[in-house]
């Protein structure tokens, strides 16, 4: 290679920015690997793969002093026009291991776009991942036999392997070793090796074997629930998700949520490894769905990710999960673990590898490593609040300084449980509720109804689809409506005395329901049903503010909420309610199965894999259990939204209800009432 | 730890030799440490394990300048008083981690003998291998949990084995993953881990652990031959072999014969599934009775190194040999190899690998490179030849300068195949001959008779165990005194002019016969016995010529003789025959099965897996079919000795006959003779 002169052609590659001059004749790939720019190959500069293709822009780039045209890269010549005429190349592409530099260029490299966050119905943001998988696929021509040098088979093609593409004491998947023979011989010499450079052992490993040139791999990367499993089936070659679904975790028929599932364990000697083969079977079938979804063979995907809860991670694994159950809830293993994926029975690529996240906590789980890699508060300055709801809240704080963690027992009450009304979000259900302040009559949107339920024709849509019940995002709008409409006190308490302004407000012995919906399948909020919410957002709250104090602020300045409750709740109600802090409302993101996005994110870019790896360590765990501070801010949070806290930036949204208090139950009838200031 | 300064005591380890000054106080075992001494420890100084014991000798030891005596080592300790109370410490015997240095010693690190070549009958070496097992085994007492510090248990069980033991970067066999909880409460936090220093990934592994105290570990060291398996069980902690054992090959219902193997497999379609069903299911079995010899559970074992010939190698990691059956002999993996033993279907411990090692060309296996590693032709200076005459005859030859290797196809007839009254070495089978060249009257040894045939008593002797043929030492030997005696020419034909001398020379048809023994039962050499012993004999030795023209001398120095059948033949008679070129007497040495003794070196010694791999590379692979020259080689080797070599050594023990030409058959009756000089 000539050193490169200030005579040279500059070349631009967008759009990472880097730049750099490089000899007349320079290939653009080789051009680009100098400068650290990923462009894929397989076929090892053959022109046969396409999988480098590029574009150049034309145009007069005076911010880099570059003026850019076809002009100044090489016409396209024998192979391009090969690949061109048997598979194709669109318009303006050109094959960057053909194509040389003839002159100054902007070069794009294309990039298939990573959709963020699927599963969220609104708000999906759109997010590149650098692509840096840890399977790569290199296409090579391997020497014949030769009685003279009596290396073997497969020590001829590691020999290649180092010579075209630079790998260095491979390994290989011992299953493949016994194939190695026939494969050469069947692909003539020509074979692509599929090599796992992210092997725990650090050495590269040839994971896979084709005769002739293999130009596809794929990769799953997957969040296993207590409820939910959720997976990505991604194009290791070109980042793009070809394959995105769910399915519910068999698990539930042993055990509702997670300590139920515990007690199992404890209950049945073969417990453990029902449950572990329940969810690897769940498992195996969803890839079979997202297999079908893309129409991509089981057998093309190489290299998986999954995150998951504790408990879960333990079950998945074939790890007893009984000391999670327990103070001091001791995880079997923290750190992010490697499996060969038949070694979890998952039914892929015999020589495809798994890669777990390493758990944060014993109710912190790879779950939570995988928000967090994928909200990133360690890569800013804002403080930033993570919150992943669930049974258990996972609750992550900080910012490039310092990141704290800790998990709090919301319980189930934020998702219907406990609720009398309560049901999941499907047709019939409640999902959106307003409450006049005035008369205190209500208006709500119902899942599967167009009208909201005061607009004419509502009850004739309603005689179809049914009215059944309340989801979870309705309950914490009903609830806070409820409060905002003077009908609950910052206690909680349904005032009786309004009974007498509402036949909304019905008495059920010494305490008052609110009548959401009349008729023959009746709808009402229960003063159990607001104790409930009350407990679980106490006990998140107390939780964020434990860390708050750790970190030593009395605001955060952004909110992440992750999960399918965060993805359907209203940030303003939430925040009415007390469940997160003060904060600009337009700061709270729903972001949806961060989790899953964090898990795609270290199946594409194995140098993530390090940073959550990293970030973990410096992750400070705290276990609210232990913090004697803990049962006051639980107190203080049970009410509405704070007993002590201010809420200045909802209170420029929303004019917050005066302080009143009810004393509940029959004992001093109405209850007396008093005033505070806020803000 | 403080700087050694010419004050501080001398202290010099036996055997190795290593010497340095420590302050007083130093433990002994750090002393060892910081010298680079090899003492074994698995309790990590705790005085629980026993394996550190040493020895003071006592004494003026003027070369060194050194007196040692007991008085300089701390007097034994409440540890040691502990240690000996409970397990007891022999006479003299001092717990290295315990004992301080208080002033000059000379102290011993008593080596447990590692005895060569076991199955070899006579001229057995002794040989003390310096361990450095890939299996050491650590006692480590591990942090319970803290809910403040939510580390995994088996994270918090790594950081203990870096802090104690200074393994990073640990890696565990997954099988352990989900048993790490209970085995550290079992052991109530004290737990012994097996880590795997030689992995193939190069970081290490935890391959095994224990509750408590674990105190040995086993491994085995394998040489898969065609016709017979042979396995030495060693103790990996104290280089001990505790176990000693060989079967034959069941494969042998498959096929005699490699070759016949090989036909098997390409004309059975799960043939080859078959044979490795079979070889490992033998492989398992002689475990079985290894461990039962040494009274070892078979899941103590934790290592194990295979060697085997190219097509034994195949079969037994379930590779199709089919191309070692056809040229250009492509073995589909010559490297080394390291695999989980359970993957190759090996019952030992989960944890235990396997290390095969590397293959040096298609006819000259893992067998030829552990008789290599065994004799090290290339750790001295002489021009060492090392044969290993089976089917196939695997010839190594060089020094420190060169080392080249090549196989001949010898067939079977050096094991008594081909010969009409041959068979294997077992009682009644002749084994030595002796024919007086007056009379040409012979006498031999049969193999479960005490008497010489010619001693009185011998006939009752016979009638009891019967004499049923010649085993393969005694063909060499009747084959060789048939020619000092003159009864067969150097061209090898049986001179039909003696049987007017002796009634032995009888006539079959157009050749004639020596009659060996008559009776009921004769036992005779004919002439075409004779052949196919010189076209055998002729094969190894062009292929010796070969390597010797290669390395362009005319003379070896030094002679090893390798596998059963070197260690049964007497060299004498091998040089009579030709089959191994002229050298001095005392310098042919059989070795017994130096490819069995290789694979325990590497067993005992990871440092010899590096050496045997870096050996090999470098080994020149002669392919003597490609050699024009053979032919004429083979030709010349026909003849006995050799038609035109001179054996000078020899000439000095052995009077050679005058050479006499007879062309056989009837064609010219009695033949024709002449002379020539020797020498």
């Amino acid at each position: 290679m000539t050193e490169a002169s200030q005579k040279d052609p500059l070349v631009l590659f967008m759009p990472s920015g880097k730049r750099g001059r490089f000899p007349v004749g320079t290939t653009v790939i080789e051009a680009a690997r100098q400068l650290g720019v990923y462009v894929e190959s397989v076929c090892g500069g053959r022109a046969t793969c396409g999988r480098c293709q590029i574009e150049v822009q034309e145009g007069n780039f005076a911010k880099h002093g570059i003026t850019s045209s076809n002009d100044h890269i090489s016409p396209i010549g024998a192979k391009e026009e090969r690949y061109d005429r048997v598979r194709g190349l669109p318009e303006g592409r050109r094959l960057s291991c053909s194509a040389t530099i003839e002159g100054d260029l902007v070069i794009d490299v294309p990039q298939d776009t990573v959709v963020n966050a699927q599963v969220v119905r609104k708000a999906a943001t759109d997010r590149v991942i650098e692509r840096n998988a840890a399977v790569q696929l290199c296409y090579v021509e391997v020497d014949q036999p030769d009685m003279h040098k009596p290396l073997g088979d497969l020590d001829r093609l590691k020999v290649m392997l180092e010579k075209d593409w630079g790998w260095k004491d491979l390994l290989i998947a011992p299953h493949l070793i016994p194939q190695v023979q026939s494969i050469l011989r069947k692909g003539e010499w020509g074979v692509t090796a599929a090599i796992h450079r992210d092997m725990d052992s650090s050495r590269p490993f040839i994971v896979g074997l084709w005769p002739g040139l293999k130009n596809e791999a794929y990769g799953i990367a997957c969040d296993i629930g207590s409820t939910t499993i959720a997976m990505h089936l991604v194009s290791l070659l070109s980042g793009r998700i070809v394959g995105s679904s769910g399915t519910s975790n068999p698990q539930i028929r042993f055990g509702e949520d997670l300590m139920s599932r515990v007690s199992y364990v404890m209950m049945n000697p073969d417990g453990r490894e029902a449950m572990t083969k329940a969810v690897r079977e769940a498992v195996n079938g969803l890839i079979g769905k997202v297999c079908e979804e893309g129409g991509v063979d089981r057998h093309d995907i190489l290299d998986s990710v999954f995150v998951a809860n504790p408990i879960m991670h333990h079950l998945f694994l074939g790890i007893d999960p009984t000391e999670l159950g327990q103070a001091p809830f001791a995880l079997a293993v923290s750190g992010a673990l490697q499996y060969w994926a038949h070694e979890l029975d998952i039914d892929v690529n015999r020589g495809a590898r798994c890669y777990m996240l390493p758990c944060i906590a014993g109710h912190v789980g790879a779950d939570a490593a995988g928000a967090t890699l994928s909200e990133g508060p360690y890569r800013q300055d804002k403080m930033m609040l993570l919150v992943d709801v669930g049974t258990n809240a996972e609750i992550v704080l900080g910012n490039s300084a310092r990141v704290v963690a800790a998990s709090s027992p919301t319980g189930p009450a934020f998702e219907g449980a406990e609720i009398s009304c309560g049901q999941r979000a499907a047709p019939g259900a409640i999902e959106r509720v307003r409450i006049d302040p005035v008369t205190l009559e209500p208006k709500y949107h119902v899942i599967g109804i167009e009208k909201w339920s005061d607009e004419e024709g509502f009850e004739e849509d309603a005689a179809k689809v049914g009215v059944t019940g309340i989801c979870g995002s309705a309950i914490i709008e009903v609830v806070a409506e409820m409060y905002l409409s003077g009908i609950i006190s910052e206690d909680g308490v349904v005032d009786g005395a309004m009974a007498e302004k509402s036949h909304r407000i019905i008495q059920n012995g010494r305490t008052f329901s609110y009548l959401l919906r009349d008729g023959e399948q009746k709808i009402t909020v229960t003063q159990n049903d607001i104790r409930a919410i009350q407990l679980a957002k106490a006990a998140l709250y107390a939780g964020i503010k434990l860390l708050m104090e750790k970190q030593g602020v009395d605001r955060v300045d952004t909110i992440r909420f992750a999960g399918a409750f965060g993805s359907f709740i209203d940030p303003k109600y939430a925040m009415v309610l007390g469940l997160i802090p003060d904060c600009e409302l337009a700061e709270v993101k729903a972001v949806g199965n961060a989790a899953g996005t964090g898990a795609l994110m270290a199946l594409l870019n194995r140098d993530h894999r390090r940073e959550i790896e990293a970030t973990v360590k410096n992750i400070e765990k705290i276990e609210t259990a232990l913090e004697p501070h803990f049962q006051q801010l639980f107190i203080d949070a049970m009410a509405l939204p704070n007993k002590v806290d201010p809420f200045p930036e909802l209170a420029k949204v929303v004019t917050l209800p005066e302080r009143k208090v009810i004393v509940a139950g029959g004992d001093e009838g109405g209850g007396r009432r008093r005033r505070r200031d806020r803000g």
